[in-house]
């Protein structure tokens, strides 16, 4: 049986066979534990140590300052809780925009019912947030903000920099989840200006199961699990030697890749726009038009169900209709929001689907919403033949309402 | 180069050809978000329920009382915690033996810290806890028991069912930390009357970066980290989909090696353990001579230092001193345990090495501890010749003494 074209990279990439190849032998040979003191240890401890600096440079960081994690979702709470618990009863106050994943909102919902104040800035039409709306919500009692870099379902890139730039000074520490934007666009923590920052092995060609946080060195912050001393102290549990082996590999080809990985996906992301724009007329782009990750196509389609859609074609096309802009009708796919109860105010929203409300998108829109996400392995065929299968999917549904 | 012989499965084991054999797909063609609706979606999500029903099986629970973790250490923190923050503030006290792994001492010592009352039950000489003490910890507000199967160190199994029977009428949860057991002896959590239970993928065969905690149907648990629903809602973050598989694949190859290996390892260790006694004047045994780990040989060599052997016979025999029965002039090994300032009293030690304080060692048995543990594929010749390199390295450091 023919596979479908993949474009769902948001959700997770396939792992890069120089990857695959990095791992391999520390599943097999390499399999010592990096605290032995003996040989094998000796083996896994260096492999761990060349990884932490491939990650490092890949974001422009020092080695000392990566923390390995069991992925993403990890390192957002090892952020929010373990900042939380450093700073202690001094400042409890935090800010997050309303588009952030759930591995940040729902830390910053546990946050609120232990005692902080949360403020939920809102996003504009494109789901941006305006940085000074961010520091407009910054109080003498803010610890952290906590700002996402790419979102995961529109692609909306945010100006983590202006926003360093204007919140750094106030004394807040600050973070940004860039699970989605490692090996898509460059990152550099010194120009983001950031403290903490999450990355996640498979939306870059690692694997599943490791992730890891940027910890800016002198950043207050303490472990949220417990137990022997691994990670600088922050992140206990024996190493996860093959996959973090497997995320500095990544790392490296990221650092390969970048910039022209950037410019091959955006010009296969517009052409696959373009051939959809053409045949569905009334085609709406969702997320920003400019500031938006190269690989992300987010759209609604007039008059037709996103998942209805994706079913038709589910021969053919393997996409998602992300969380964004989910109508009731549509359960929410994917990535899970739950219900989130926030103080309202001028700066905070309160919705089941916090994108769909903070970008103030119509039911219709919502309904039609489709993500299309690209990779460094997707060819101009693939879009191509996605597109006639898309349109021909939406020609389908159209006639037969009628 | 020749590598010396691996006697320290106790710290972590290679990886089983069947398991990379079964990772291996799902690193490659299968590389699907278990959360995506399309095929690549239901792949990986039957890859994990598949591996989910192994696990089960392997401890005789049901598949949906297994949560994927990222390691042992996260699903005792999970066990600790989790039932904690359930428990809220009905009942507030801990009971745990002297003996546990810094991955249970440390949750152990922040629920301290976050007020709940710790009792720390003692061990005998043999490293094995009286059940009647346990039993004697429990009051009326004692919300969990925490007592590992089998020690990491001196591999004494202890009596968990005789435990369970004496306080599961009393009211409590029971958690076993069974990370060093699963794969080394047979498990089922009935007979056992655990509620919770720890299994960690890189002792029985799987990798490194993958654990799980049993809990039983009906337990009170919530989650500790804070994301999406993932594992029934009570471990968010993408599924280590390929880590996973491996961990299934580990538990049927257990389940069919049991009770062999038992026989095999046991046969091994005694092998070993007679020809160093013949070759060693005055040799001492540590742990239980019989309730014990079949594959772990936790022995003193008297008059030297178990670190100073270890290191001149690192080219021919890799193993471990463990953190058990450290002396204050050898640095801890391994496992890091924290110095841990708990309550005194009848039941309870202050100690830096906590086993070394619980099994009473004195300063020249301690220091002269080294723990040789087996796997499934070790051979009689390999123990004929650590038995000969280590008896050779004990003469060696005996003359230079003189």
């Amino acid at each position: 049986m023919k596979t479908p074209i993949y474009l769902d990279y948001n959700a997770t990439t396939p792992v890069a066979p120089e990857v695959v190849d990095a791992i391999r032998p520390f599943l097999v040979e390499h399999f010592g534990n990096p605290s032995s003191s003996h040989v094998y240890g000796l083996v896994a401890r260096q492999a761990v140590a060349e990884a932490r600096a491939s990650v490092a440079e890949l974001i422009h960081a020092k080695q000392g300052e990566i923390v390995f994690t069991g992925s993403a979702t990890e390192a957002n709470n090892l952020a929010l809780l373990g900042v939380a618990r450093a700073l202690g009863q001094t400042k409890r106050h935090l800010v997050v925009s309303a588009i952030e994943h759930p591995a940040v909102m729902q830390p910053a919902q546990h946050l609120r019912e232990m005692g902080w104040d949360l403020t939920v800035v809102a996003v504009d039409g494109y789901g941006r947030v305006d940085p000074h709306a961010v520091a407009a919500a910054v109080r003498p009692d803010t610890g952290l903000v906590s700002i996402m870099h790419a979102n995961n379902e529109v692609g909306t890139i945010q100006s983590i920099a202006e926003i360093a730039r204007l919140v750094k000074p106030m004394g807040v520490l600050l973070h940004t989840d860039a699970a989605q934007s490692a090996g898509k666009v460059e990152l550099d923590v010194d120009a983001l200006g950031v403290d903490l920052l999450t990355l996640a092995g498979h939306k870059f060609y690692a694997t599943k199961g490791v992730g890891a946080l940027y910890v800016r060195t002198g950043t207050p912050i303490t472990p949220i699990l417990f137990g022997a001393d691994q990670e600088h102290g922050l992140r206990p549990g024996t190493e996860n030697v093959p996959l973090v082996v497997g995320m500095g590999a990544a790392a490296r080809l990221a650092r390969e890749h970048l910039p022209a990985a950037t410019e091959k996906l955006r010009a296969l992301r517009d052409a696959l726009h373009e051939r959809l724009a053409a045949a569905v007329p009334g085609l709406v782009l969702n997320g920003h038009p400019t500031e938006r990750l190269p690989n992300t196509l987010h759209v609604s389609f007039p008059g037709i169900s996103g998942r209805e859609l994706l079913y038709r074609v589910a021969g053919r096309v393997a996409a998602s209709v992300g969380s964004a802009c989910h109508s009731e009708a549509d359960a929410v796919s994917g990535v899970l929001i739950k219900p989130l109860a926030i103080r309202l105010g001028e700066q905070t929203t309160l919705a089941k689907s916090l994108v769909m409300a903070a970008m103030g998108c119509d039911a219709d829109r919502a309904r039609g919403a489709v993500r299309l996400s690209m990779g460094w392995v997707t060819t101009l065929e693939e879009i191509e033949a996605a597109a006639t299968a898309i349109s021909e999917g939406v020609t389908d549904l159209l006639v037969r309402r009628r």
